[in-house]
């Protein structure tokens, strides 16, 4: 008999412990699923578990305690940092201060490794922001800490909101247009994850990751969608005249690389990520003669996230990196200067489309690397195990 | 302010009239949604809807009694016949009777124009079947309507199966092994469409999509999953030994090609049909080395089903053939064939892949054909009208 | 110094052996290319070599004589056999006798073991055949053994002719029509490769291969359009009435998975491949109109062709197959039942898309296994021995 | 009888006329090719003409002195300004100034609007720049206009370079390093395209193109590779290290949009592009362990370039403009500000992919608007007139 062993409560990110509504679901055969434990399952939900690029099994061949995040001031989603975090962890020197001066950022998500640095180098570069999380505490220490990268800084962290609550979003949406003024740029960016295959998981499982994931990122856009079409209408860019109040009205999704060939054990991302992506377009269809634009970054493995060492085994971080032709993982700086590019001046005639940020890696991804041999592992029916954030698993 | 004008009750087939909880969800600004009647407002949910192609705006130009449609006995999707359909209405002579004798091929959505197609071919070669819909006593009179293809043929109607219930589609498919003998062969085709701007919907029409389609092909698979590994096991293939006794252990998602380069007006069941199209391949890599495979059929436009019928206006019909490069729009026999192709031994090693059957439509479609032009009729924030299945809508 | 190990004259096959014009390129600095050899560089064309799929280093790990082949009468591609080949090695039963009766079909490629099941199939359906190739006794030997699949069966084997050579295939395709009466399905099916980085090869090899891939297929096109055009009109299909004369006036390029993600040291192929796909879809939108169809097979690792034997090593079949979803390779017959497929009444509206026909092979290709480690393999300059076909190498 | 139209000498741009080696071809039938005139068909050759994005018919229908151009100095590819052209034209504000010191940027298909700015707005920003093109004067004059971009800027003008030619560019790259001490990064730019239908155009010209857009980029990287490999290894990134003296090692190809969903009478150019797009990921997987970048940039349809007034009628303008998201047209500066990102430290982990900078266009392109009815001009076997750059054609 198989169980799913879901990540643990103690791993929950500020997004939140999400209860997977789990009655016990009819056996259906040797396929089926039974909880091993009486510990309620509970799905991880965090916007770093994005990180592992096309595939599956290179995330979970790195270390979590990488020389790589070693040598930053420590995993960048762990401890809430007492002095400034070095711009350089989260932005390049490319760009100029100041492009973002007087616009508003709203983020889900926003507590998480990538998006609170997407949300930095916004700020840096001049913008305030509002973060929306689950967890009060992380989500409130996220926004401090994010305001500490630069002078007057705004940063509002809203706790307690679930993205999978369309009345939850258009409340924070509006207390952030009424606390900071506007809404010029979103990033949606909630996502849930755990490393299972689908003879593993239930209908209500998959349906969990497609309410945060899908209807999540929908409910994001739904509740800001008025105020970016005013930001768009008053900071309308034409391509040829210099912006003097800079740009406004855009969107990112950031979804992931994995379903563009297929990943094994992450069929309910592929699902959810697949939809994410059309729905980006979608905007950029329906929304851009309004001004807008809507384009998705997909983040292949990033190092220094919660995801990477929660879905990482300590055994094999140097194959990872060897089968990625940049030969190396990402930082959260690169996810944060496409979003830059994306919001900046320079990006305005880029809508409806992709940036893939992970140095190559779904080109030469296989299937094979790590621990869990293809397709031995699918056929064992066992479940994973060996991952970092599983080692406290009740469940 | 704007209303979204649901499709009316009238309108609904086998799967199902399926309440959309559509509490008023709060005002979110100008782009925000109210209903304008009292009425529930009620989700199409049909297997035909898929049917307009890459381009809701080539649909919608399509006229419901074409001179097509007149020269069958009538719409296939209307009136339970009274004598066995001509073969060719659903099915190319190039195939040999009986290559799926003794075989059950299960079907969610098997009431609906295509899928009954689909279903009809396979028991005209031999197969016995089981399909599943919403509405009873459709269902069962399509039952009976598929069973006249091959004399001796079993078909099982079950009706009030909601696809969305995990639990629903597992005693089906108990029921069905039980009472066929097996399940070998799967066909989800179970999914909602309406007409409407991302402005007009509300996250829980979205949901209502994503749960209908996304997690109904989900709980289709899951429920009948184990029955297609043991088909597998028992019809093994290996490309070079004559199967004896046939194929057996595939699945075919039934998806579109609106997602491709996206279309207005359809963002829902692009976001869904997506996400279909990713679980199929997740299906093929997962499951493929126990002898699975799993396709996707992305039918394009199809005459005379419903879906074309309800979600097209009267005037422009021409113009919409004109714009496929084929001349024409397709029928529901070509994706039947497709069918053929994927579950009969001649399609064993096409695994994790999706066909197009659209005559070209999707390189070609205009947004711009018809009544809705782009972006005029988005800017205007009208809904749409002047849809055949719109008329008795009391929202 | 780098040399560049062309595969050696003796491998070359019926399409013929090609000389690349290689005048000894100047070098261009430590990336250039030098001949270590005297004797003339030649490019193996085959239409057999794009069998490997979408990974070199799949294809290069497998056995030449494996347990596979040993259990047909032979390599397919080797010996022209003595008696009829067994149907069921280049036919499914699933197909009606005589579908293809009174047609022609005219094939590019077609000594190689893909396209001569191709042809070999669709001859024993009933159609006469010509097939084009480089060398004229292999060609003309293929066509014989090919009639053997049907008596009265007719199929001409023109030899000599280059598929770079707009005029030698407008005079074979005008032979063609002046012998077998029309040319009613056209396979492009000719195309060269070999394995090298780009670091290893010069412009010119990469010319040769595009001249041969890409304008090879374009001439195939160009010199039976007019005889397609009039065949569609004469065997007109509208999906509703049972064509009495069956089919006509389509074209399928044989292509590859090479692209889809990428894959090393096959750089020379993928970029091809990539321009025959979108010739196709191209033919697909101008001519479908004309009642045109055109579409694209795309073979994954085939067992018991030329091209599996002359690019794999010996030691890692079984890696390969481990690494395919369908857990086994595919065979030549697979490629024929998607030809029929396409090419009969059951495939009238698939018009402009790609059919892969891999076991799913391509969603898990790895880089990695075998012999050639990346990124080890490419960075150490080597160039690519112990294949099967480069023992004799002079070069 | 039909004449193949090709764009008369006098169109030729800076890249130069290339003659296409046209010996009349020998009837092939009903579709075959004459020229009508005695004159030398021509080739337009540059780098402009890709900017038509994914729809000829959009293209087609654009002013060539449109309001938007005439709101600049002029037509960009016109005529050599007198004062440094505005900033604005060719990049945004969001840049910091000198990332680009001590670089050197090495481009094809330099003289051309858009890759001129591409180069303009590197050399603003720091670097220096070699311009490979056919006409001398052109490229010389584009060469002294392009260095007033920057004081003390040197910009080196190499004319009649043909791209065709490996050792021409091998010679340019060399002088290239010589000169200006280094090549840091590469834009292989150069292209033609002409309006014809498939049954318009000979295997010669399809051939050409080839030559031009697929070989002359790979030229363009063999010639540069050993320069790229060395920058790469000088100014290696890890995305941690604040790189000091910053990136180098990088190469865009520009592509185009057009074989996306496929675009009639774009036959030749889609399937060169496509070409060209797998090139690019070849790169990204057998150079990125060395620490090269490859990328593609596919413009859509940009305004004031002589690509779109070439080959674009007067009447329609508005109309291509409200079929694109974004409704309006792309500038130069926006595929510069593409460059920048890719180039600079902001892109260090972006490999392997596409960057479209179309507005969304291709999402919703139609290929009905204009004057060239689908599929009614297809069928008429009428040549492409009333586009500006045909209107002196002799042939």
């Amino acid at each position: 008999m198989q169980s799913l062993r879901l990540l643990p409560q103690r791993a929950v990110t500020a997004v939140g412990s999400v209860r997977v509504s789990a009655s016990p679901v009819p056996s259906l055969g040797p396929a089926s699923l039974r909880y091993s434990g009486a510990a309620t399952p509970r799905l991880i939900v965090s916007n770093d578990l994005r990180s592992h690029g096309s595939s599956f099994f290179h995330t979970v061949s790195t270390l979590r305690q990488s020389s790589e995040t070693e040598q930053t001031a420590g995993p960048l989603w762990k401890t809430p940092r007492t002095m400034p975090m070095d711009k350089y962890e989260y932005l390049s020197d490319v760009w100029r201060d100041g492009i973002f001066d007087n616009k508003v950022v709203f983020c889900t998500g926003g507590a998480g490794s990538i998006c609170s640095a997407q949300v930095r180098a916004m700020v840096h570069l001049g913008a305030n922001a509002c973060i929306i999380g689950r967890n009060v505490e992380k989500t409130e220490n996220m926004a401090k800490d994010i305001a500490t990268a630069r002078k007057g800084a705004r940063v509002l962290g809203l706790g307690a909101v679930d993205v999978r609550k369309p009345e939850a979003l258009a409340a924070a949406a509006e207390r952030c247009a009424k606390e900071l003024g506007s809404i010029d740029f979103v990033i949606a960016g909630a996502a849930g994850n755990f490393l299972a295959t689908m003879d593993q998981i239930s209908s209500n499982a998959l349906k969990s990751v497609m309410e945060i994931d899908v209807l999540g990122s929908y409910n994001t856009l739904k509740a800001t969608l008025p105020y970016l079409v005013e930001s768009a209408e008053k900071y309308k860019v034409d391509g040829k005249t210099r912006p003097k109040a800079g740009t406004g009205g855009r969107i990112i999704f950031v979804s992931a690389t994995l379903h563009y060939a297929g990943t094994p054990l992450q069929s309910h991302v592929s699902i959810a990520k697949a939809g994410v992506d059309a729905m980006s377009v979608s905007v950029a269809i329906e929304q851009g003669p309004k001004g807008i634009t809507s384009n998705v970054i997909a983040p292949g493995p990033i190092a220094g996230t919660e995801g990477m060492a929660r879905l990482s085994t300590d055994d094999s971080r140097r194959e990872t990196r060897r089968q990625i032709p940049a030969q190396r993982m990402g930082y959260v700086k690169e996810i944060a200067d496409a979003t830059i590019y994306l919001f900046s001046d320079a990006g305005n005639f880029v809508n409806g489309e992709t940036i893939v940020v992970d140095g190559g890696a779904w080109h030469t991804s296989s299937i094979d690397s790590g621990a869990f041999k293809y397709p031995d592992f699918l056929l064992s029916g066992e479940t994973v195990t060996g991952v970092a954030g599983m080692k406290k698993s009740k469940l």
